[in-house]
């Protein structure tokens, strides 16, 4: 079995965006080496989604409203998170609907996708350095 | 390190619908003669889910309205996402509340679950054919 | 390959609560023995999750309000499930928000975490034992 390990770095302008890294994965992939086994994408922080869905600017900001609606960032003294000095109650919140992580098949040294599947970065606390990993592990 | 990779069709005849598919994942497992490691199951497609939970038709109904009250269908005009010609930004939201993919233990050539768990294809905008992945890894 | 098991039981004595179970799993990994892999982390249950995020009480309590306002326990008979005489319609859906499971990152013999991850079992219907179970395969 071999594994390969990679850490990619953020640092977002806005408090929230979506950005799809599905092509730095697909490096990973490459420089693995690795043909057939899963690769786990997560987000190592905990204000930030790693999830699949399309790349249409339109459905991101759909995405953006929704996770608004059900989880705002104002007024800031609605989450008690935001009471130790915070203000990204919100964002904890935003993360666990939109998910930690995914994990995708590798086969034939590829990412395993169907016809529309892309890899998102989801931040809602950006403004500063963020990681996410990748971890692949198969032969 | 053995892997075994299968995909499952599906064509439902209604827009949205809950369907156990852990009989197949149980027969991938069978063929793959894998004993112990990791079986994937994700959806292939953006619009709908595989997760796991109970098999209660009164449950998947709640399920059904619980998506409904966060995600409706209808006004298609309030996704931007249906400005492209589509008509299922509903799909994309209910599809990120469900979950794209399950990780599922391998023990004993067996699906290592809890008393009641079962592997579910949630499907958001049916009605055409549409494919889940199975990628088991192990030994 | 290796692969390791283990079942950890939890009796939580509230209706729902928050449990940080990192030592738990660090626990598994260190028996395991294991170096390079996945960690796979998920509750048994259908009316539990396995998440991760902070473990700061302000935050657990604002979670809790959020499922609760997107979920309500009560009334009972919002949920055709509790027609089955259950009255934990409520938590089939919560556990869909917070997730079944985490798969976390084995690198050199050490749960490979961001600055704040932790991993948390979140209880929806308590006051009986249930289980999760930690499964890792790598080398």
């Amino acid at each position: 079995m071999r594994s390969y390990r990679e850490e990619l770095w953020f640092d977002i302008p806005r408090r929230r965006d979506y950005i799809n890294i599905t092509p730095h994965v697909e490096d990973c992939l490459g420089k693995s080496g690795i043909r057939e086994g899963l690769c786990l994408v997560n987000a190592m922080h905990i204000t930030a989604s790693v999830y699949i869905n399309d790349d249409e600017s339109g459905l991101l900001q759909d995405y953006d409203d929704f996770l608004e609606r059900l989880a705002p960032h104002e007024p800031i003294s609605q989450y008690r998170h935001n009471q130790t000095g915070e203000d990204n109650g919100d964002a904890h919140h935003k993360r666990q609907i939109m998910g930690r992580e995914v994990v995708v098949a590798v086969t034939e040294g590829r990412l395993d996708f169907g016809p529309w599947e892309q890899i998102f970065y989801g931040e809602f606390d950006g403004q500063r350095k963020k990681r996410v990993l990748v971890k692949i592990i198969g032969e």
